[in-house]
C-alpha cells in the first residue's frame, strides 16, 4: 500500500469505511475513479448530500421540504399509515405501486443485543400522530427478523388501547422461490396462512 | 425513486456509474451516508484525488512526484522490469514481498474486440527505457487471459532483437485450490510445467 500516492490511499481508506465495500473493492473503485472523470461529480454529490435536507414533519423520512412528497400528496390515503424502520423501505414499497397510504419512519428496530431500545426510535411522534389524525389502519411493514418481530410486538402492545386496526405484511413463500429450498419457518407460515384458491 | 429528495437521487445516480455497484448497493450506500458523517470526508477525498497526481516518468504508475516511490528507491534492482497492465497490479505484486525489481505500467492490454490496440499502450516508452537502461530481465506480469496472452506475445515478438531475458509469471494450480475443480487449461499448464520435488 505504501507504494501508492497519499491521495489514493486516502480515498481507498474512505471507501473502506462504507458497508459492503471491502479493501479490494475500495482499491478497484479508487483506481477506476483515477482513470475517469467521475471523481469530481461523485465528490460534489457527496458533499452536497445533506444540503437543505431535513426530516418530514409528519412521517420523518428524509426530504427537502417541510413535508415529504408522499405526505404532501393529497391523493394519498391518510387513513393508512405503514410503519417502516428506514426511508429505504418506503422506496421498496413504493416500487410495488400497490400502496396509496402514508408512512411513518421509526429510524431503526429494537435490538437489545445492540443496546438499541424503544427510546431510540421515533415512537412518541407516531402515537401523537395516531391520536391526532385517527387513522383507520396501521400496517406494520417491518423486517421479518428477530428485531422486526420484537419491534412489532412492542408497538402492538402499546396500541391495544387505541381504536385502530393493526395489520402486518404477509409472510409466505417468496414469488419465484423454490418450495424445496424454503426454510422451515417460512414454509410453516405459508402453510398456516394458506389462502382460498380463487 | 421520485419519492426521494433530489440530492439523494443524484448520489444514487453517481454511485451507480461505478463498476460493481448496482442500483440496490447505490441506494444502500447513499442512505448509509445520509445517516453518517462520512459523506464529507469521502467527498473531499474524491475531489482531491487527482491533485498533484501525475505519472512516474520512468514506470508510468500514478505518483505525486517526478518518480514514484519504487523508482526513487535506490535499493530496487533496476536490472529487472516487471511489465504490468495497471498500477493496481503493482500493489498486488508488492504485497507478496518477493519482488525487488522495478515496474512498467502498460496502461491496458491489447484487446481487438474492444478496439484497443498496441498504439493505445505505453510500449514506446518501455522500449526507450530498455535500450537506455539495458535491464537484464523483463518479467511479463500480465493477466492470464486472452488479452494478457495477446499482449505478451506482441511484446515478446518485438523484443526478440533486444539482448534481454524475457520471463513470465508461472501458470499452475492456485494455492489452496482444489485439483478436482481446476479448469482444464490450468491443470494442463500445471502438468506440463511440473517441477522437481525438492
Amino acid at each position: 500500500m505504501d507504494v501508492l500516492p497519499p491521495n489514493v490511499i486516502k480515498l481507498i481508506d474512505e471507501f473502506s469505511k462504507l458497508p459492503t465495500i471491502g479493501p479490494k473493492t475500495a482499491e478497484r473503485l479508487s483506481y477506476y475513479l483515477l482513470k475517469s472523470d467521475l471523481n469530481e461529480s461523485l465528490g460534489a454529490a457527496l458533499i452536497n448530500l445533506k444540503d437543505g435536507l431535513r426530516k418530514c414533519e409528519l412521517c420523518l423520512t428524509f426530504t427537502d421540504d417541510t413535508l415529504c412528497k408522499i405526505c404532501r400528496n393529497q391523493s394519498r390515503d391518510r387513513a393508512q399509515i405503514a410503519i417502516v424502520s428506514q426511508s429505504l423501505d418506503i422506496v421498496a414499497i413504493e416500487k410495488t405501486g400497490l400502496y396509496k397510504g402514508t408512512y411513518h419512519v421509526l429510524g431503526g428496530l429494537i435490538s437489545p443485543v445492540d443496546g438499541f431500545g424503544p427510546a431510540e426510535l421515533s415512537i412518541e411522534p407516531l402515537f401523537e400522530r395516531i391520536r391526532r389524525d385517527k387513522p383507520e389502519e396501521i400496517i406494520l411493514a417491518l423486517n421479518p427478523t428477530v428485531e422486526g418481530e420484537t419491534t412489532a410486538l412492542y408497538l402492538v402492545k402499546k396500541m391495544t388501547d387505541l381504536p385502530v386496526k393493526v395489520t402486518r405484511l404477509a409472510h409466505g413463500l417468496p414469488i419465484g422461490g423454490d418450495l424445496e429450498y424454503a426454510d422451515q419457518m417460512t414454509l410453516g407460515r405459508a402453510l398456516s396462512n394458506r389462502q382460498i384458491f380463487s
